[in-house]
């Protein structure tokens, strides 16, 4: 267990300015996954769209979440939480993977992750498409299934693609199911909206008791009650949290492969997620951010204060655990 | 009538990605206007902007709202509608206009809308600008006046504009109720705000009875209430929708030629769309996209989605009237 | 004092097109300050940046937001004001600085502002970074401190950076405060969130007595109970309003140097502005529109339709008062 | 005529910054036609792109022209002229026109020029839609026909569009020759190049004596010799030049509604106007530079550095003629 | 084989302007492939991108190729060529592929095109990226190996990527010259350029025979005589032509996943391809063009006009065949 | 000096995607300046503009090179180089400044490449704006002045600003004389165009012997010639290469505060770069990089690419002298 007063600190605006050094997730050191024994946090970049069925681009996301990354200060004012103080994070540079085979991608993460579950690392990870959340929840619910509070326009709950295509960013979700590396009664899902193909997704998602709380629904729910919902089914148990940026309104993330109309705000967004607060995290993502379809970089800065917020979120239950 | 079972479908993205193919709305089939017999509701590109006074662009506005429609799929699940289950619908591609005569062009818009209404198509337009309407109107309403349903910034409801020309993007209402195509009683606008060179258009409004619900009357009234009113103006009668897309605030509408802060977001939009189930339609329009002020394209996938709320009502219309 | 029948009239859109003639602040004349002695509020570009700690550019935002105020006409409906017949309004141009000398600016800032109080010109400034405030108060409050309602996602009350520099845009209102020229107990900052160096500024707050309104407080009170508190701070007493454009969401206002989620969307930012009716106003600016980080000019359009609606409630004062 | 010591001068970005300051045209002062009696030379905005048959937008040329003109300086190294030093130069802001009506317009400009040939003042003017050399040159030549060195990828020697309309961006130069305004023998057209509908405007060019030089014959010739040849058609008598900015190719000017790949380079472009110098000019004009298809302003930069070669050797030719 | 006097026209923008109607390559109609017997060249769209090891899009190559193809007219001046009046040509719409897997997509593309192969149309391909060549080349030299010019920055002659991988767009002729359907003694690669991995792919060139031209060597020789070499390679026999986009320099083709700087204008490309005039063709591509790299689409225009220039070239080389 | 077989080799692309990992210069190990001892060349980023008196933004500029250079790889087949072979690099991060106080930065700088200079490392900088030259030139040239070849459109010797101001990005090379650490017999200036204020800066070159060739002279001189007469200036004495990206024409380098037309394509900057080789370097630079004008990238790929080509000619000239 690392010692508190050796915890990583990000450089500080006030000292270095914001547009200069070299970017890495929130300023802190970066430091390789072989010498992560004293981390509690890592944050690690997955540069992989190999799933993507529609317009890709997620494999730059890393890179460029970092780059807005750097604006993220010290301490959240809003929740009274310095993660710095509480828990020792790193940024754990990228995991590896292959552009040119899926499948070898998909085990070389979910090698990559079941390494950091025996080193007690909890992975906070930035995508990278949809597929990504596959690898990670085979590593964190290898001996039991995890439960899953997840923000998306889409279910992700797809059977197969063109003609039988069983592992797509549609589809990471039945797998992990099927799998029994994510229990359904245990998973929320937030935000769900958008013309379908049929409602066979959601059908499944009935009969195997995932609990779907559409933008429609949530409309009349409001923030406060759409979360106590959420964390009712979640419950007590290891939980994953993972937030597809596409279920921000492409107002707020233009940025995205298969962008949704109708969908949240970043206030709501970011009053979601503080109300994960005390959640009995193992871990939690961010994906599908796509810098080719937006240069500017504000959807990549909405998907920074999204892990900003979770990190923060992350290192009081480390610190509580302690 | 149409034999259900020969209906057009549109070609799934889970068989051809949605990237593939030559772009018509909805991946539906071209058919030319003089092959649509069975043609329930033709979708029609207008691609036409003489009529604007102040920044060009809306004759490019099918093409990019073609393009953007391929990411809508088949069935609506916050409806319940799978509009090609209940009517048969295509793309009817752009309508004949001369971009260097402005009446040439209104006068062959009227022909055209005139020789789909003989057929008994229901035209759902894609602008151009909003002077398309007054065509339009004139065609819908040559043989009695029909009440409308307009969403918008303005009232579009001047006089003339540049020392008496009378033909604009802002005039087309008075001139249509003018020509008594269009009833004022039963003509409601909504979304109306922004500076004013004077009250005129309002008086105009106030005097012929055209009810008008401001932003800031909006603010108070909400969504359901607004729709309650807006219905009620409209009554049973045949009723037109227009759809200006600087309805929309510019956050999410930044493609369009005379913007105003304060507009709508989409989801309050999409939500007063739906509202209108149920009405007697004879026709609507989405108007006013100019993709040169917005290359991403996330305004014209704003308009092909209130494109695709509009088409989910007028199959249910018109499966209701078989 | 003006002879109304002489004020300063905005050439019209429906005579000169909007796109048409040089640009000047809401189509008004452009009048040097030296011939400024009819004037009643004078709107001044200042284009400086040179107090900037992260991302540059506010020098280019007179420019951009006197080209986006081509699209304000000339009365406000809402309102029911028509600023023009109330007072008489000119672009006084940009004020002198110096982007190679700091404190070179500051002084000709507070040397120019003096002027126009001798001249009893109300100024309307548009910047420019947050920095250019601070010499504005020195002027306006150089007698008696002034009250002051401050929208921003920042306090702004930092106390210095890099090593001991006290003058920057992160600075200016703990500056002012020092100096006596603003009055904290009468100083109200409305939309403060974001993550934090520090707490130390809010600390300061607290111990002069500066109202902190954070954007969470704000999601509780709403727009109408946060605008009661605010005007109950600053009283009856002279009251300079300033407006960062980084008070609204990066989805409304991209184009600034330090933006942060969760922020105002206009129509929120409008309503508060439009509960200033009635204020004691001796001054008002909106700052930091950056540019450079939008080409599209709608964070221009934002920050201009901030100032027209600021000249509409100043304007209304100045009549009251004639 | 100008006493010397009374010219205008523009203002210098060594005292004033150039991003600051309103936007006139090279930071001359703005002198309104009517006061015009002893200026040499009239910058001329024309908001107008009425006879664009394809893209539209360059009724936002001036505007964009006019800002990009403040990086251009006081003096050309290459020529060795300050023009400023030769002739009274004033921005004479935008012609009326009236978007609504293009026959209305064409009267209106060439009342305009009209105007300012009786009081001597050479026109430099910037579009606009190539339809504006039309009005220009029929008061150029209204009592004798002038000569022309064309620049463009188009030969703008169309008959008619869509039918029959005869007063396009596609014809003017076909008009003002038929209108005995424009002598087709002293006639160049450089620079022609792009597929074609067909070859009947090449025809008539042949036929009446234009001499058109493409990019393949450009590409034998060279600079030099091109020129060489230009010089010869034109000869001595009163000449117009004329500058379509996409005689550019597409990676120096995308701001045009109808690029054509291979065409010359800014370099090329520059050294062929400054072999213009001793030619007898009567006026000139930039146009095409449609700023919602370059909002970098790229395109009016380089537009604007030919109207700024142009300038200095229109002020040698009226500096020789004193 | 056709009759001339039924060939496909592609639509005047003199009679429907340019930004009217369903966009087709070259606004010609669209046939599919099973009623293309009578077609003598068909023009394809190939949208995949599974190949690419770098930045991802050419997916969405073939959409934007056809919307800026809309630009493109009936004849080409320079080389006295209009193909519509020579050989029968239509838009075959885009082949399948799946984005899923990429070796199914390979058999895809082979099957395709063999059919075609064996209905005698000539392809003209719009990709996709490079890998596309592959099964092409394996249709195209099925029953004997071809010759071909290739313009790129790369060889594409790579062996393998991340450990192994044989299969990407940087493998494609290597591949089809392992596999006997390309003739390497026949086969130049012309603009050869950038940093390289190592000089692997050179030697093995050198080894079978591939001429390389670099672009070092270009600019020594010069248009004329790279292309007497090319030709010289080539000789009599069946040649493909293979262009890819980023032969051009990124100021010419930005939208490209893997630029290189150096490269040719389009000036230079468009003289290199016409001297193909008379060439033994096979069939043609334009690869590599990433539209989300380039939303101005200026990339797309380029590989719009090199498609026309091909176009031309084979329907003279089909005409001359008759 | 180091041993070359522990030599840093750049991550390859080959084996981790060119999208993946931290960027650092030419995808290098970042190397801490106090552990710089084995370092022969140490690319460095300096985050500075606060000598800018145009647009400004260099200070973003080392991030986006540094992303940019992600694209170079480990040889250079045009020189048949592999700099990594010949020596050691490391990316030093980026130097200390202090943006809001110039005087502060420049004495940072010079101490921090005093430093160096005593380590033994050769700097190979990326700018920010040139003023960053001058110290950097007060370091290199402390004990002896330099040469200097120098890629720029303006001279930069400039004598003040804004009324006296005299450390700005247009004076440093004139303070570098002043202060005896350039010697100016043996400095030579390639590319220099544009309007000027006066000629004042021209008069001082020719005074001090600076050898001025202007881009009108590079057009009769070409490369070749150009770069014989550079070097016979520079000589064989220790000199520096600063190269301002505003050297390249816009069309090649949009994303730069004063940009001028008329500029070097990127193959003649190569071109001449290249022909360096043996220059007797102590140092090298590439300036003014600015991303707000320029999110595509392309400006800082050619900027990186700018340094790869001094990088290979610096570690040539660092293995000779092993």
């Amino acid at each position: 267990m690392a010692n508190p007063k050796s915890f990583h600190e990000p450089v500080s605006g006030m000292a270095v300015p914001r547009f200069a050094g070299i970017a890495t997730f929130m300023r802190l050191p970066h430091v390789a996954p072989k010498d992560a024994a004293n981390i509690d946090i890592g944050i690690i970049g997955v540069p992989f769209d190999g799933g993507t069925t529609n317009r890709p681009g997620p494999r730059h996301g890393p890179r460029q979440v970092r780059e807005m990354s750097q604006m993220v200060r010290r301490s959240n004012p809003a929740l009274r939480i310095t993660p710095y103080e509480l828990a020792n994070v790193a940024d754990l540079g990228d995991a590896e993977v292959n552009p040119a085979d899926l499948m070898d991608s998909m085990a070389k993460l979910e090698a990559y992750y079941a390494r950091l579950v025996g080193m007690n690392v909890l992975p906070l990870s930035c995508g990278g498409d949809h597929l990504i959340s596959y690898p990670i929840l085979r590593a964190l619910g290898a001996k039991r299934p995890v439960g899953m509070i997840h923000f998306d326009a889409h279910t992700d709950l797809n059977d197969s693609y063109f003609g039988g295509f069983k592992i797509t960013h549609g589809t990471p979700f039945r797998r992990a199911i099927e799998d029994g590396v994510l229990d359904p009664k245990r998973t929320v899902q937030i935000g769900i909206r958008g013309s379908a193909y049929d409602y066979e997704d959601r059908e499944y998602a009935a009969s195997v008791g995932v609990r779907i709380i559409t933008v429609e629904e949530f409309n009349d729910l409001g923030v406060a009650r759409t979360m106590e919902i959420a964390r009712k089914v979640a419950g007590d148990g290891p939980t994953y949290v993972s937030f597809d940026i596409d279920a921000l309104d492409p107002a707020y993330a233009p940025g995205t492969g298969t962008p949704e109309v109708c969908g949240f705000t970043n206030r709501e967004a970011i009053q979601m997620v503080r109300l994960l607060r005390g959640l009995n995290f193992v871990g939690a993502d961010m994906v599908e951010v796509s810098p080719p379809f937006d240069p500017s970089g504000y959807t990549a800065y909405n998907g920074a204060n999204i892990l900003w917020e979770l990190l923060c979120l992350m290192a009081e239950h480390v610190g509580k655990g302690r």
